[in-house]
């Protein structure tokens, strides 16, 4: 770890960018390269403080690279950490920031050039906003959050510690569990909200706004993200996304059955579970200050 | 409305509260009596400032009102208006902050005693919090904020003129609609979203709560609010609410056979079609900055 100077960044949007301010801020010594598509956004990046210096193209990226973290739409992760593998030096650290994981995994330990599993130890550090860009990138986004490393049989056990060093390095709290485990949790605690806030925004009409407060304010915001990007996050996370879906409409069609049935103690009981449950989440924690 | 001195406050909770703090406020030549039940909460509405004087005796609250403001729940919103009417001079404004209208307003209609609809206009100030109780209570919890009057053609010419500048007073942005029409709006504004996020809550295992975030964190936030409250709300309003939910469902199933499809082009035009609904709300308005 101590050896580590050069970091790649795959991808300087919100989560990118608010990882290389967080290596700029706590890790001094280390140089942050930001690798790109869009020069004006990598120009961006770079006027913001998030990268010390940009690139489009990914070999002059990965010359030098002891870590890279690939921070591009789930769709392109495993495509993006196998090119990270097959170009940076045969020490490099691969790790990413991808909301699902057993796709991803999946796709880079089927990689017939062995260095891609060698290289790699996914990761998804839970935090992020509705908003897109390095302009809204911060460098404590993930501090005290939760960050979910997913080792397999196959993971490198030094590129293990050398993942859980860097995650925590960014003030993320880690926690390790096998991918698909990560994306039957995820698919609840966030893929389930996300899609529920999108279909509430859907359902109320636009004459109806100035009649909307708060319930609707905090129930839809997440419905502002972008639709390229979620679109592959569900799509990648298919069955255990459908498997939630099912266990809302239980819940939500108890509340229908008590309503029809005008039942105010089901009525109540219903609501009273769901409170506490909710009662149970710390929203003041500094590990769930930020979204998503 | 220059010869309006007296306001009493019947349920001094956090709406009744607010309304307290801001008359109080706005209003300093007024003196603002609480009505209550529960002798320690409208003591500590008293230590709070939101009401001048406390009684549970609504013979002596209502002696000298020139104006009742009924903000007890929607189940009792009916009854305590009418008491008001009965209690108080004939010249008496009653309104009230119930957040359903036709059943309230049907009831008060159809009193024997026409005191009752000749005194009543029927009001909802938008505003609110899952919090409960005087001590959440904010002067300023109405401004800028909608305030729906639902007027009927027994409602009197004079009373809705008072009710208007009471209500303004306040901060409150007026709007005026029938009370059925209230409740069909409101059912997808506010009654759905606060179902929603309780069958979100109730969805979510309490041993993932450390994988959740803002999506899950905004998402439920308002099933904090008080169960009893809520059942009422939702019975009082129960064929808006199953209407909405039906809509709700047909969106969410959009989502389901997207998904189910493997369909990356339906799932991100109905992704983009709720996010650009979403894009017409303004949360930052002052008239929506606050709950619920």
């Amino acid at each position: 770890v101590d050896r580590e100077r050069t970091v790649v960044i795959a991808g300087v949007g919100l989560i990118g960018g608010s990882i290389g301010l967080a290596v700029r801020a706590r890790r001094p010594g280390m140089r942050v390269i930001g690798l790109g598509r869009d020069r004006a956004r990598l120009e961006q990046a770079v006027r913001l403080g998030a990268i010390d210096r940009a690139t489009t193209d990914a070999a002059e990226a990965y010359a030098g690279a002891d870590v890279a973290v690939v921070c591009t739409p789930v769709t392109r992760v495993a495509r993006d950490a196998r090119e990270a593998a097959r170009l940076a030096p045969p020490h490099v650290l691969v790790t990413d920031a991808g909301s699902t994981k057993a796709a991803i995994v999946a796709e880079i330990e089927a990689d017939v050039d062995p260095s891609s599993r060698r290289a790699f130890v996914g990761a998804h550090p839970i935090a992020g906003s509705e908003k897109k860009g390095a302009a809204h990138a911060r460098d404590d986004l993930f501090e005290g959050r939760a960050c979910v490393l997913t080792p397999t049989p196959f993971t490198d056990p030094d590129r293990l510690d050398r993942a859980r060093a860097f995650w925590s390095s960014l003030g993320c709290v880690l926690t390790e569990m096998a991918p698909a485990e990560h994306d039957r949790a995820l698919a609840l605690t966030s893929h389930l909200p996300h899609a529920v806030a999108a279909a509430l925004a859907a359902t109320v009409p636009a004459d109806l706004l100035p009649l909307a407060a708060g319930a609707y304010r905090d129930g839809t915001r997440v419905a502002g993200s972008d639709a390229e990007l979620w679109a592959g996050i569900f799509l990648a996370n298919r069955s255990h996304v459908l498997d939630a879906l099912t266990a809302f409409d239980l819940s939500l069609n108890r509340f229908r059955d008590a309503l029809r049935d005008d039942d105010p103690a089901a009525l109540a009981l219903w609501w009273e579970e769901a409170r506490s449950r909710r009662a149970r989440f710390q929203p003041d924690d500094p590990a769930t200050a930020h979204a998503p």
